[in-house]
């Protein structure tokens, strides 16, 4: 490892540790994506698929499958499938969320249209689906498919919770438990159920992609009330959206009658003015709604690199103990 | 059975026949379908489910597996795991259609929004994926979700078909082998892999749901222009969406240029005014389009039935060479 790499940041030294198996994981997602009939699949897919993005969720598998041991091929397929996953919900979000922008570019619901993220993303959860058949392990597939179900339930919740001043922290954490640790602890957990690792591993594996799930999401919610362009989010999309996310239900607990009836006008009812971003700022503020917030998340972080120490020593495990450190540096 | 049955019709007799395996597609279909933390979930799916709808996909799996001798109770998770997958495309078609009725109601994007269509769909195409992986059988799960990237590959070939007059029979073809026959030829061939028949039976069976399939969706299109109240068919719909389908790639393969030019103004274009369709209908008129689609529906509906020939002889089979015969009757 060369002296630049020594403080590389985490998933970018995971990455280079993992290169070969990553390339061959980008060879299968590149094959699946084709469309024999349909030109219009790979267009879509590529175009998100180029776009980057860190492969966080496929690396989790790779990294988990290798540090158990792990020496079949499967690993690659299953990472690919959790990619596909991945790509799937993205597509369908944009359609829900009726974004403009992903990873930098105009969204394919704009440069296309809705019908073809709605399709193209069905397409990508069947070949999916097809891929984490193909290794013929039930007990993957049971993981999988139970993730798919969880992340399509939590987006379903979201859709009535978020702009519902009754949303309380517990909902929240259901929330995002479905919408984004489902996948990360479905990732981590079939790491250790293809190696063969005893059960307390896999609950180990389990528990670290859930709580590094959850810290992501927190992180990334977070920042839409505390983003800058250092961190890439505009602040206040959330906001826009009448998106209920932590910081606010914190806020909106410990709200007077006043700040409530702010809150209610620009999240329940969506009538917002100019000023509004700023006094919802303000109130964040007067609370201590993003310290408490952060806290939460720095916490989620801390479980993540606990579940860890229930696994064998490893030099991945300790690449992973950093990269739930990273996860939350942004708001460290 | 009665002799009002002995001139029922052949689904609604399979249906009695197999009226407790239907029973229990049902239980399974409300029991999965709820959600312990999304209540949208069950909402918008029980409008489409208590809708009805005749069920035909499901009760040919059942009707298979029986008619193959099987004796297990697989058959009913993966009837009722087609009942899911169709159910799922049915509420996103309808977002991508922007359909406001389906089965006689408003269509769930109408009643919720586009938003809960999408995720709810794909959260019953996730339960589907968990039911099928249950029976443990690898064949069935191969099949499946084979059958599920198919279906979404033909809905996303449709999208850029279906405008285009270059599109051509063969075109065609593969996106109604898509978006319909591959879920009929799965529920079918599915009833024979789970009774462990020979494969020249399973083919058979394969071959029965295909053309089975094609012919059903080859009839749907042709009473788009050839509707009556007795159909419960609203004559127009697909020229109104300008959805090319085989009557009309017929008439453009014999229009001269002043037909062409009027099929390019109202499919390519979109600009149609008032006439058009009495236009669209004489053309199809002159041209024995109509009839020559209605041939192409029975002969496919032949070929279903002669599939059938070879499987071994069994009631079952005699009401299913019926049901093929049903299918193409409303162009009889």
């Amino acid at each position: 490892m060369s002296l630049d790499n020594a403080v590389a940041k985490p998933h970018e030294r995971l990455a280079e540790l993992l290169a070969a198996d990553l390339e061959a994981v980008g060879e299968v997602i590149r094959g699946r994506m084709a469309s024999k009939h349909a030109p219009r699949i790979p267009e879509v897919t590529a175009h998100l698929v180029d776009a980057g993005g860190k492969r966080l969720r496929p690396m989790l598998t790779l990294a988990c499958a290798r540090m158990c041991g792990y020496e079949g091929a499967d690993h690659v397929k299953l990472a690919a499938t959790v990619e596909f996953i991945h790509t799937a919900t993205l597509l369908h979000d944009d359609v829900v969320d009726e974004s403009a922008q992903r990873r930098g570019r105009p969204t394919a619901n704009l440069l296309w249209d809705n019908k073809s993220s709605v399709l193209v993303g069905d397409y990508l959860f069947a070949r999916a689906f097809q891929l984490m058949v193909e290794p013929g392990d039930l007990r993957v597939l049971d993981i999988l498919s139970n993730a798919a179900a969880t992340i399509a339930e939590g987006e379903v919740l979201q859709l009535s919770a978020a702009q519902n001043l009754a949303t309380d922290e517990a909902v929240y954490l259901q929330v995002i438990r479905g919408k984004t640790a489902a996948l990360f602890s479905a990732a981590t957990e079939v790491g250790g159920v293809i190696a063969g690792r005893p059960e307390e591993e896999i609950k180990a594996l389990f528990d670290f992609g859930d709580a590094l799930g959850v810290a992501f999401q927190m992180v990334d919610d977070l920042l839409d009330y505390w983003g800058s362009e250092a961190t890439g989010k505009n602040v206040g999309d959330d906001f826009r959206e009448r998106k209920l996310t932590l910081p606010v239900i914190k806020a909106v607990a410990q709200a007077d009658a006043e700040e409530r009836a702010f809150w209610k006008r620009t999240i329940e009812k969506g009538r917002q003015e100019d000023g509004d971003l700023a006094q919802a700022l303000a109130l964040l503020e007067r609370h201590g709604s993003l310290e408490a917030a952060r806290q939460d998340a720095l916490d989620w972080a801390d479980r993540a690199r606990d579940a860890l120490t229930r696994l064998p020593d490893h030099p991945i495990r300790a690449m992973l103990d950093d990269l739930a450190t990273y996860v939350v540096a942004r708001v460290n």
